[in-house]
């Protein structure tokens, strides 16, 4: 194990991470709000830290998977801490437990709240919830990719246990061209956004939040009601872009690079897109009955399903009191989630369409056994390698989803309630039915609870496996070794 | 398709159906309940259709896995129609849907019941009830290996299609002696419960059904607050062999010959009664409070763990009133199930465990890469085409799961409901949770509701692919062009 190149990266991210928190400081700034030296404070710490891990880059950046995986998950594990700090020391929120917990819901765009009153915040708090969004939508490991030089192989296996979906494509050759242009896709979508709301009469402060918290697919609001007091067409314009962000960005880059026939026959856009038109179709014809207008009718059943199946978490209204057929299908929604290559968490489409495809295949061979056909996708065959992980993948979400709604079950809420919480947080969307609902939140369970529902967020956004290798103790025994191995060879040079 | 052997077998089940039958008739004899007559005429059309469809045993007996998923596919389905006609025009069920439901759900040993008062049926009724139990355990079409001798491989894809578990094991070389030897143990230990039961003071029609409902681990009761009216010693019997029936019957063949250590080595056995007792464990400490007695709580804890674990569904008491962390253990523990090659229903602990390690295998893999290491299970190496029958079962079974809840919400009735109505069906385990609580029923569902839950009881207890290449077209398309093709044939011999 590459303990200093682990140690670096864990580094360049603190590094990273102090800088953004530049961001609420300059907001506590502009609106005289005393919170923004916490956040300065918590700013100087994470540079101190990170140079100390980061202070010499290794000479060996030899890096394997093993390595991207400990460096990925510890590095969102420390962005999750010192994330909560200044809200903390702040005193903006006063449990230290709940601080992490609403950095970590933040920064994997969960978007799952402690807090029952967020318009009390200070403004620079309120940004900084929007900001982790943003960062964690995209990655911020991609984000160090596209500013860091780095040899080889290192780059794609930080890649891999970063991004999500079944497979991680590459646009260009290159690793960190392929992550630029992300970040500037990234950019673009979200600066539209601000822009359409501003032209909304949404107010600057208020847009940024917005555009950033939908940009991540986050979910964390400004007002305590969510979206619901704003007017249709910036109900409409978050709706839209909450699609679009739930879309795989590779379309954009083909149609960037004007491939437009590659783009629109995206396989698993079509899907995704179909799967939003069904539900919003389904859930509409159930809660049609609750309001005055269809067309009060359509635009909350399209806002909350976009709202879902991106994972982003926005309301208009309390979809838990809708009638069971349209709260079935969220709870469904939120399983399936966004696209592969999105900022949307959930099991993503591609995911699920390959794993229909598997079954279909299966009953296929069952009346000719002897035809040996591969399940095709996005018009290529699926190679069986792909296909085993994504197997895999469902297996471990499964058993994490078990183990948590158990530990979960401890406090003694209703099943709806602990089914939905895990639900949410592991799938990054947000709120949950009965008392983790839209107008409700998570601050009621206990310590030991909203520790799982942090595990279960970073589980969710890093999908499952870089997290879970911290528990296997196969991984502390390599780096034991290695940091053993790494004093013998300087008492060597010393000696020498 | 050879859809001349499908006919013959569809019949054969029914002329056995029809000679069951004839068991209630007994009983109505013995009791002067005027029922009987309805059975009898039923048994007596069994026969009638039976013998037309399996008037000549077929020349061609050749007979792949998919004539032989159609014909155990039909067969259910018509044993369930056929199995729930008596109780529908005796009047005992008025509903005809309700009836099959009934039928169903005894054959698929689910022992989910749309009646409210069961006490007021016709002994002949509860006989019957505890009968499909019994039959469906092992499986009918078992039982048609066991005394119909058909040739070569035919005989293996239907024991492939109807035994539970992820690879069907022949205890001996010939299937029909495997089929002998599973049914001779099910018949000695069911009669080894029936005698415990007496040495109770239970009357001798009471321990005939509850023995038959316990080894079919279906779950009908003679008395409509199931078995909480029993004294505990009869409570502590039926608690014993649910958890017997649950276990792999080859453990009991192994005894059976002797071969103690292979009965006590084997993997799945072991882990299945670890999970029992971690179950009742932690089911206790969280009932504790609610029972005067250590005893009477571990007593209540250990039947419904075993209950539920072995797809039962007897109850002592109305576990719906549980601590959350009790209830929320009892759903897990409904997709569990038991062991495969029992006659309990349920993912089976067997797939759990295998699965369980491939995730471990995938951990070690991203750890060291270029090891090839086979998943071992039962001190053997899995087969790479086992691991794969597993992953495709398991992500067919969350299609169907997914697909049930949304159907089933169209009633209205709250997620809880639905989720567990769906679980207790497609897992065969009987009652659930909420408004199918042990002490409610599935009579308050619509007709289409309780359609799908039939649907989900039969493709539980084929354990999905079965049944569901009814719904593949292709299936429909061979049938018909094998019967275009017998029509020819059956011409040119006529012009010849």
């Amino acid at each position: 194990m590459n303990n200093a190149m682990i140690a670096y990266i864990l580094g360049s991210v603190l590094r990273i991470e102090g800088v953004l928190l530049l961001g609420p400081c300059a907001a506590a700034v502009y609106y005289g709000e005393r919170v923004g030296w916490y956040y300065l404070c918590v700013a100087a710490f994470c540079e101190i830290c990170g140079w100390i891990l980061a202070y010499r880059k290794p000479d060996n950046q030899v890096f394997y998977l093993k390595e991207g995986c400990v460096a990925t998950a510890l590095s969102w594990l420390a962005l999750s801490f010192f994330g909560g700090l200044p809200m903390y020391i702040s005193g903006q929120i006063p449990g230290f437990v709940d601080s992490i917990f609403e950095a970590a819901s933040g920064f994997t765009t969960t978007g799952a709240t402690i807090l029952c009153d967020v318009e009390s915040l200070a403004r620079a708090t309120l940004l900084w919830r929007s900001m982790t969004h943003w960062v964690g939508g995209m990655g911020i490991l991609v984000f160090l990719l596209a500013i860091v030089p780095l040899s080889g192989g290192s780059n794609m296996n930080i890649m891999r246990a970063e991004s999500p979906g079944p497979s991680v494509g590459k646009l260009v050759p290159k690793v960190r061209h392929t992550a630029r242009i992300l970040y500037l896709i990234y950019i673009g979508l979200t600066v539209v956004e601000l822009i359409l709301l501003l032209c909304g009469g949404m107010s600057f402060f208020e847009s940024i939040n917005h555009a950033m918290a939908t940009a991540g697919t986050g979910g964390f609001g400004v007002r305590n009601d969510s979206l619901a007091s704003y007017t249709p067409y910036l109900q409409w314009v978050v709706t839209i872009f909450m699609i679009l962000f739930g879309v795989n960005f590779n379309a954009y880059y083909f149609i960037l690079f004007r491939q437009f026939r590659k783009a629109f026959g995206m396989e698993e856009v079509r899907y995704y897109l179909l799967i939003v038109l069904a539900a919003t179709g389904i859930v509409f014809l159930s809660v049609r009955p609750s309001y005055m207008t269809s067309a009060d009718g359509i635009r909350h059943a399209a806002f909350q399903v976009s709202s879902i199946i991106s994972t982003t978490g926005f309301s208009t209204v309390d979809f838990d009191l809708w009638p069971q057929t349209a709260r079935t299908i969220l709870v469904l929604l939120m399983f399936i989630g966004a696209c592969a290559g999105s900022t949307a968490g959930g099991m993503k489409v591609s995911r699920i369409v390959i794993a229909a495809k598997t079954v279909k295949k299966e009953l296929a061979a069952y009346l000719h056994p002897k035809s040996i056909k591969k399940i095709r996708f996005e018009g290529k065959p699926v190679e069986h390698e792909v296909v085993r992980s994504i197997n895999v993948y469902i297996i471990a979400y499964a058993v994490v989803f078990a183990v948590s709604v158990f530990l979960v079950s401890l406090n003694n809420c209703n099943l709806e309630t602990n089914v939905t919480a895990v639900a949410a947080t592991i799938n990054n969307v947000g709120p949950g039915l009965a008392m983790v609902g839209p107008t409700l939140n998570y601050g009621h369970f206990s310590l030991f609870t909203k520790c799982v529902l942090i595990f279960d967020m970073i589980a969710g956004r890093l999908e499952l496996f870089p997290l879970l290798m911290l528990f296997h103790p196969g991984i502390w025994r390599e780096v034991g070794r290695s940091s053993r191995l790494q004093k013998l060879r300087e008492k060597d040079r010393n000696n020498g």
